[in-house]
């Protein structure tokens, strides 16, 4: 029976989620996989905010530093999140010769060339599972299912609140604020949701992908990132008329000697699988050049999901033997050269226009004249409610063409005097 | 660098396929993996077949006997199917201290407790991940990814000629015939489609996936089987008409100290995300008691798809070491007891019925009184067509109630005179 003694850093929702699976299944464990995890140490701020389990006193401790250099530890569990202490903390776990399992996409993807290349350096095992799409075995699948294969792209539903947003307002016509406060009645969205509406905890979530999925490093401010507050009921409505359903898509494409690396607010053929991932669902799709498209569907978050995928990084430590790893080509791989991200402005893409004008008759031609003029084609045009001298909504979808030309023309646009208000851009992936 | 040298038995589309990736991407395992992967011995009983790839003919025999007995090969990938000379050549391979590869899941389905236990005797690898769901790493997320979790439900479309028929016939309106046909011409159906279109396939991975999803034994000849071949396009319309999809499903439930396991149509809710897995998708949905619903889904057949899974388990074996597992607790465990599979008749499900009846008014009531005389109660009911005195489709959809009732009701309403021709009853699914 091999014995893994662990060190837990951060007894909030996930904490707990992992603490009670690990007492509640420790005999599960040791009878079906061999393995006694030894919860050792607990290190908690603010043990008494938590109503849900009661560690015996000896092993808590509110100094996580200890934790981290205790010696009976073989594994730190580093749910504590952010980028400040944690980053810290794993650190000097690592040099401590400590094992890591961490959730914490901020820090990856943010600090991981210097995280990624300490574990390295030490000879340790790091692993993330937990990181990206929660419960979901992802990053398993990169590191191992799909070892025949050179991934050529990523397209990925990772964040639920927006999801359950989006599946809202789709479902139910409502306007996002709206969305976004049932959210928050439901639990799915934080009393501070900028995190998750602006994109970036995608992006964050992305930058580890998309490091493992082509083998380098990213620079995480380099991904670009919208989010979905300006993304309007009616969007989705028309999109719907069209055949298509808006979801925030991280993206990831390798292109030539660099990648394109996104997260955008995404028209998808109704067809398209991710278009089927509904509620708080995340996916993450795959396209390898062996397999083809692979997509791996689940629970993005939550505490017993996410504590799920820490165990089974434990369960492939304990199995992998207490000496760490002689060489992890996996790791060394994510610290090859940096892939550079190409542009926004130099990437193709269809494009959803909706603008706002004056109904009158020359508008259609005067708009479709500069688009012309910049070498954008349209493919689709719908102009519904009819109001002779009010302002309406003009949709049109146009071919793949350059994002700069795109700008360019909507700029253009922008200053006919039949316009008002700003126009709408969205995306459009097909496949 | 580790190098393994491998005996490859059948040099088919699977082999072939798996021929081209080792020979091109011998420097990027090298590289990225750490591991060279030496095709030592090809055993082909028609190469003159083949016109994709020429091997050496030094690496080339006839006989696969002399593969398995060959004391420079470490791990034979067995690529013949079958059960009777792969059955020799598996058990022969493992005698001799080989690790084992293969795809073939009729062999694992109908022999898997000879062929798990003498690896397990022998303590060698005995990997599989290519013979459920092409090239989805769905046996690895059992055996790693969801190591936390006790499973307790499999939904899966894990036969791609039968999703290509269905999506056909759902899309377009065809026939079985029809849809079969095409499948046929497309490359996506054999000139024989029994083994598909009759649901054995399905029912072969079902066992394999049931045995390691709840840890046992599994009697292949206790699963139930329903093909496709009576699925009209008017049973698809009908379903349409309720927010229902048809699709070929392998269930499989854990109940009491046993499980439900059966291979069949279903009508499933449209919103459900096995209902959007098209064309010749497979699709493994398992439920776990903390990751909650997780979907593994992509190319379930193919040469390239099947064979990046082969390349997996041989990575995987690589990793391991060749000294084999000291102990395979994941095999362990789907040694262990039988696990009874439950009656057809004694399990519970909601139906949809197809009655051909002859259009005169007291036909519904007639099937109503039968139906509650046997405890099952109606939950929708459409009768569109109207011609009195002529056949005309009535459909009933039943709220949950027993298999063993619902086939006894159907039986007594059978008999009426108003009954022309037989019944169709499809059981459905709701989550």
């Amino acid at each position: 029976m091999k014995k893994i003694n662990i060190g837990l850093l951060g007894l909030g929702q996930i904490g707990t989620g992992l603490y009670e699976i690990l007492a509640a299944k420790k005999g599960l464990f040791a009878c079906q996989l061999g393995v006694s995890f030894e919860l050792k140490r607990i290190a908690e701020k603010y043990p008494e905010r938590n109503k849900k389990v009661r560690p015996p006193k000896k092993i808590m401790t509110k100094d996580a530093f200890s934790v981290v250099r205790d010696p009976s530890i073989d594994v730190v569990v580093e749910l504590i999140g952010g980028t400040t202490v944690a980053r810290q903390l794993i650190k000097e776990a690592l040099k401590n010769g400590k094992h890591v399992v961490t959730a914490n996409k901020a820090l990856l993807a943010e600090h991981g060339d210097e995280i990624f290349a300490l574990a390295h350096r030490m000879k340790r095992w790091l692993c993330f599972e937990a990181s990206v799409g929660g419960g979901i075995p992802c990053i398993k699948a990169l590191r191992e299912g799909l070892a025949a294969n050179r991934i050529d792209s990523v397209h990925a539903i990772i964040n639920g609140t927006t999801n359950y947003i989006l599946t809202q307002m789709t479902a139910k016509g409502m306007s996002f604020a709206e969305a976004l406060a049932g959210a928050q009645k439901q639990g799915y969205a934080e009393a501070n949701p900028f995190l998750d509406v602006s994109g970036h905890d995608a992006a964050h979530k992305l930058a580890i992908l998309a490091r493992f999925a082509f083998g380098g490093k990213v620079k995480f401010k380099d991904i670009y990132c919208e989010g979905i507050t300006e993304i309007s009921s009616d969007d989705i409505a028309f999109a719907k008329e069209f055949g298509y359903t808006i979801k925030l898509l991280a993206i990831a494409k390798k292109s030539g000697s660099g990648m394109e690396a996104r997260v955008q607010p995404t028209l998808l053929p109704n067809s398209h699988i991710l278009a089927s991932v509904n509620g708080s669902f995340n996916a993450i799709l795959m396209r390898g050049d062996e397999v083809g498209d692979v997509l791996f569907y689940g629970r993005g978050a939550g505490p017993h999901p996410t504590a799920s995928a820490v165990i089974a990084d434990l369960v492939d430590i304990a199995k992998a033997g207490a000496e760490g790893p002689a060489e992890d080509r996996f790791m060394v791989r994510a610290l090859g050269k940096t892939i550079p991200v190409k542009s926004i402005f130099s990437i193709q893409s269809r494009y959803y226009l909706r603008f706002n004008v004056i109904d009158r008759p020359s508008v259609l031609a005067g708009i479709s004249k500069i688009l012309g003029k910049h070498g954008i084609s349209i493919s689709d045009v719908m102009q519904r409610e009819r109001s002779v001298g009010r302002v309406v909504p003009l949709i049109l979808l146009t071919h793949a063409t350059h994002e700069k030309d795109l700008r360019a023309a909507v700029r253009e646009i922008d200053g006919l005097s039949c316009i008002k208000g700003k126009t709408q851009v969205i995306r459009i992936e097909e496949a």
